[in-house]
C-alpha cells in the first residue's frame, strides 16, 4: 500500500541496487527495509537521502548509539510510527539497553511537556542566556 | 510579559524558595532562570516539575550530557525557543562542544525530513521489525 | 511586518466593516485585534473565519470559557504565541480566573508528555476502548 | 470504528443528503468518503465544512491541482495518514503525475529539515526580509 | 507488539500492583489500559506519570470533566491515536454527552486552522494584549 | 544571537565562499542570508544543504513557483518564522501574486483543521483509496 509501491532488489536498477548494496553492507543485514525500498522510485532521493544519512551518522564528535537515540527521540516527538519501530531496532544494535530505552522515553516526555508550559506561561529568554 | 508574572526569590514564599535553593544546588548557578520564576506562580506545578526533572535527568543507564543532547533535539523539533536556548546552555556546561551540537543539528535536521518521507510515501513497517 | 500589512478600520471597505462591527459588538470592545486586521486583506476569508468562529465559539452544550479554554490548550500544544496571548486574554474576560490558567496549563503539558510516552512505548489500543 | 459512526446515505437526513449529492456532483464520483460521513454526526460542522472547502479548494488564482499539492503537503508534515491517502488520490485525479508526487515529497521533506535547523542554530530573521 | 511487552497484573511486583490498584480504585474500572501495563517496565516512570496524572486531573478550579475535554483537546492536535480513543472514553464516562464532542471537534478543528493563519499572515502581538 | 554565530563572507574559508557565490548566483542577488551564514559554521551541513535544495527546488515536474508556494506552506503548518518570512520573498521573486498567497493561506489553515477534525472523529480509510 506504499503510495509508489516498494522496489525489490531483483527489480531494481543497478543504481539502486547500488545503494542497497551499500545498506546492508553499512548495516551488516542481508535485507533491506521498506523505507529505501519506497524511496527507490525515486532514486534521485534515494541516492542522497542514503549519502546524507551515511555522513550524519557515522562516528564523529557524537557516537553511532547517540545519534541513533536522538534519532529516536524526534520520531518520537513527532509520533512517526515507522520512525519509532525502526531507530529502536537500529539502537538496539548499536547498544541500547532496556534501562537507556526507559531513561529515553522519561526524557522525551518531559521535554514534551515543559516546552508546552514555556508557551503556556508565556516565559521571556533570560538575558543570561543571550550570550 | 509572562503571564502571570515571574516571582522572584526576595518575593517567594519559603516552599518556593526551598525548590530555588535545590536547583541553584544542583546547577551549581546563583541564579534562577525565568521558567522556574514562571512556574513559581503554581508552587505544586513547580515543586513536581522539579522533583521529575531531577529524577529523570539523573545520571543513570544515559549520562547527563545524553540527555541534554535529547533536550535539545525535542525542544528544536518543536521549535520551543526558550528550551533551545536553555538546554543549549545546560548541555555545554555538561560538555557539549561545538562539533557535537553540529552533528546533533544534523541529525534532528535529517529525522524531521525522514519522518515526513516515511509518512508522504506511506511506508509500512517491516515484519522483521515487529519481533 | 505582517505579510499584507493590517487594514485599519478608517480604510476598509463597507463590507470588512461590517464584520469589524460584529466582532467588536460581540465582544463588547471598541476596537479590533491585529488577526482580523491582517485576515482583512482576504475578505472572503475574514468573512467565513469570522461567520465559523461566531457559531463554533457560541454557547451550545460547552458554555463559551470552556471553549476559550479548549482554544488556549490547544494553543499552547501548537506553540502559537499570537493565540496564546490572545485567547488567554478572551478566557480571563469570559471568566478563566488564575487558578483554572494554572490548572490547565497542568493538563496540557502532562498531556503532552503522555502522548509521546504512548508512541514510545508503541501501546496499542486495549479492545474495550473500540466498542 | 469511527468515534460516532458514519452516516451512510440511505440513512442520511435531506440535509446531509443535500451535502453528499454536492460532494457527488463536484467531484464527479458515486460515492462519499468516510470523512464526510463521519462528520454528518454534526450536521451543522458537515455543511460548514464543506461549504468551506468547495471556496477554498475551487480554481482562483492557483489552479485545483496546485491545491491539492499543498493540501497533500501539510497533511504529510502532520502525518495524518487519511489526509494523505484522500488528497493523494484526489491529487492524482486532478493531473499530479508520479513524478510531481516524488518532487512534492522531496520539499516538504527537505522543508521539515530546514525548518529545523533554523531552529536549533536560532537564525535571526535578515533585515531585507522584513520590507 | 508494545516495546517493551505489556506487564500484566498477575506478574506484576508489587509495586506495580499497588498503582494498578490505585488506578482501578479511582477510575472504579476492574481493568488496567495498555498506557499503564507498558509504562510498568519502568516502575520509576510508572509511578511518577500516575501520582502526577492524579495530582493534575483531580477536581479543583476546574472540573474532571472540562479536564477530560481539554485532554482528548490536545491529544487531536498531536494526532494521538491512543490518547484520543482512551480519554474520549474517560471524558464520556465523566458525562461528556455526544453534543459536547460535536462541539469540542469543531473548537479544536478551528483553532489549528486560525493559528497558522497567524504564523502565515505574520500577525503582531496587539499590544492592548501584553498588560 | 544565532548559537555559533554567523559566518560572514570576508571572513569565510574558500570553500564556504564557494558555496555563497554559487547561492548569490543562482537567486540573482548580492546578499547571503543569515540561514546560510549559519549553517556556515558547519561547512559540512552548508555545502550538503544547498546542495540538496539546489536539487530538489530546481525546475522539474513541479515549476520553482509551485516548489515555493509548498515551501511556505510547510513552514506556516509547523510556524517557523523565517521559513515563512524567507521564502513568501522567494516565493514572490518566482511570481507568487497577493492573491496566490491569499489562496494558499486559506488552504493551508483548511487543512490544518481538517487534519484534527480526522484525527478526532477516528474516520478509517476508505478501501476505495487503497489501491
Amino acid at each position: 500500500m506504499a503510495t509508489l509501491g516498494l522496489i525489490e532488489y531483483a527489480d531494481a536498477s543497478p543504481e539502486v541496487r547500488a545503494v542497497y548494496d551499500d545498506i546492508m553492507a553499512m548495516r551488516e543485514i542481508d535485507w533491506i527495509n521498506n523505507f529505501w525500498k519506497a524511496l527507490a522510485n525515486d532514486p534521485a532521493t534515494l541516492k542522497r537521502t542514503w549519502a546524507d544519512m551515511k555522513q550524519i551518522m557515522a562516528p564523529g564528535a557524537l557516537d553511532p548509539l547517540t545519534k541513533e537515540l536522538i534519532y529516536v527521540a524526534v520520531s518520537v516527538t513527532n509520533q512517526c510510527g515507522y520512525g519509532i519501530v525502526s531507530h529502536t531496532a537500529w539502537a538496539r544494535k548499536q547498544g541500547m539497553t532496556d534501562d537507556m530505552f526507559r531513561e529515553l522515553m522519561a526524557v522525551v516526555g518531559m521535554v514534551n511537556e515543559t516546552n508546552r508550559l514555556v508557551a503556556g506561561y508565556q516565559v521571556e529568554i533570560d538575558p543570561q542566556f543571550k550570550v
